[in-house]
């Protein structure tokens, strides 16, 4: 095993000493979410990595039990169960928090893993297409990110920006790699073309690597990325109710515009509640089911152009 | 209280007789379909119905507590709770099995109902539109569903034949009425557009009743019906596992009738599997994620034209 330890971030380094040896490509973080589940079962059955020479690759069914339950979890949501205080707190001990310490045993140590890149493989309900989220914005991933869209285009990148410098998600990890979300999609089920999808996705990400494993380095330039902003809740009544739907105007409006105005929430009463932000953010996120429970409508984000660094740089 | 207590079956009677004096509309019979949970509280605060006169409404929540917990039942399914036998075995003490017992005390006694007809809002994760689920196709359920289909367009009839002269839905505890099926639509969230044409449905029967009771009589000498046959699992491997998944070629195409020789499942290992029958029959709940616990990938039906009782007979 390749123990990859370089600086996190390196500006004005070369990639050149960057070697991605050991992936993991994890399904059934959500257990409800089944394409990742299912596509593990195709890649094992179709042998589908045995042509790349440059790395090994790890298949992780990581939360079985809720798989079984049909269940986004058991106690906890594993994929906010990777913060290093956490993985280091042995009196939390609820399913995903022991399931956590299992896998940053398998994959990392988180800091120091023997797993240089997760791919972690999600579904939503929300109209998002191929969303590749990205939890650590490094130079590797925004090119591998960058060259992906540009092969396979309709693919949007979103930038969720670390709290206190971690973040509680499982492809956090490894230094590189990402969660990818594909909608839209209903909990427990497969659809052939959702599935499709998410497996090309990967498929190109992994051409890349063993490409970039070989000294290939891409054309990209720049790279555009939704930004995570904040979270918008549905109204709530009296009774800390939700008391509205989202409306139709928003409805599968994912990454498109919002401008003041927009109709956004239709009450139960018949009201109907505008969008009234002078700035017009972007909508991601919107009626996806996992949310409800924190009565959470959907989430806003903010484009923006980042610059990739030069070749050889 | 009117207690309706007309004969089940009156091929030769007139229906002048029946008047619907009470109706239930039932929502949350699935926890986590929430559609018809939503409409209860916009019928609700809305007080949609205060226009009827020939008749009282009561809403109804069935299953609260799954509601609560997200999920389609708590300890089984309460849309299968309301066999005879079973709302007189007092020995059935699971959360729903209790639950039916309560209901049937609310709402019924079935057999002798003082709710004369019951509407139970139900969703799917399949692409069937608006489907009206008949338990019994006694004269005036069809005459209802065929006007209300006159009037909506876009509306199909499944019909289920009970089996040894019961069956275990809620909306039997009544003489009258059907489940509603509107889908596509994943579980756990409320689209806009899901719930509209939910509510225009349920609004046009309202409509057809106060008419009826008042003498209207429609025009439809007939109705086409898409009545039960078999279920179709999904392969599976020697592990009793699901081995394949539904084919792009079948997906969302509910309601169109299967041509033998179709791609209806691509196996994990690349394998494609036809459909073999040569009966050409209509496929209905292709990928319901609530039947994937059971192995079922989609219902076969099998289309018939159903002749109605001439006015005033």
């Amino acid at each position: 095993m390749v123990k990859y330890d370089a600086p996190h971030h390196k500006p004005n380094g070369s990639n050149s000493d960057i070697k991605i040896a050991n992936i993991a490509i994890v399904g059934g973080t959500h257990g409800n979410e089944y394409t990742g589940i299912y596509l593990l079962k195709i890649f094992k059955e179709r042998q589908t990595f045995s042509s790349f020479k440059s790395f090994q690759t790890t298949l992780l069914l990581s939360n079985p039990k809720a798989f079984e339950n049909q269940s986004r979890f058991i106690d906890f949501d594993l994929n906010r169960s990777f913060l290093n205080k956490d993985l280091k707190d042995i009196t939390l001990s609820a399913y995903e928090q022991s399931r956590s310490k299992a896998i940053n045993n398998l994959l990392g140590p988180k800091g120091n893993a023997k797993t240089d890149l997760i791919i972690d493989l999600h579904t939503t309900t929300a109209n998002m297409g191929v969303t590749i989220i990205l939890v650590d914005n490094n130079d590797f991933n925004l090119k591998m990110v960058a060259h992906v869209q540009s092969q396979l285009k309709d693919i949007s990148i979103f930038y969720i920006s670390p709290d206190d410098s971690d973040n509680p998600y499982l492809n956090s990890i490894a230094k590189y790699g990402f969660s990818l979300e594909v909608g839209p999609i209903s909990n427990g089920i497969v659809r052939h073309d959702i599935l499709i999808k998410t497996y090309q996705t990967v498929i190109y990400c992994l051409e890349f690597i063993e490409a970039f494993n070989q000294g290939f380095q891409s054309d990209e330039q720049t790279v555009d990325v939704f930004e995570y902003v904040k979270q918008v809740d549905f109204p709530l009544d009296n009774n800390n109710q939700i008391a509205a739907m989202l409306h139709s105007d928003l409805q599968d409006k994912d990454f498109i515009a919002l401008q003041k105005g927009t109709k956004i929430f239709e009450m139960f009463n018949g009201d109907t509640v505008l969008y009234e932000d002078d700035e017009s953010l972007y909508p991601v996120f919107i009626n996806e089911a996992a949310y409800y429970y924190k009565k959470t409508a959907f989430t806003l984000a903010r484009k923006k152009r980042l610059t990739l660094l030069p070749r050889n740089h």
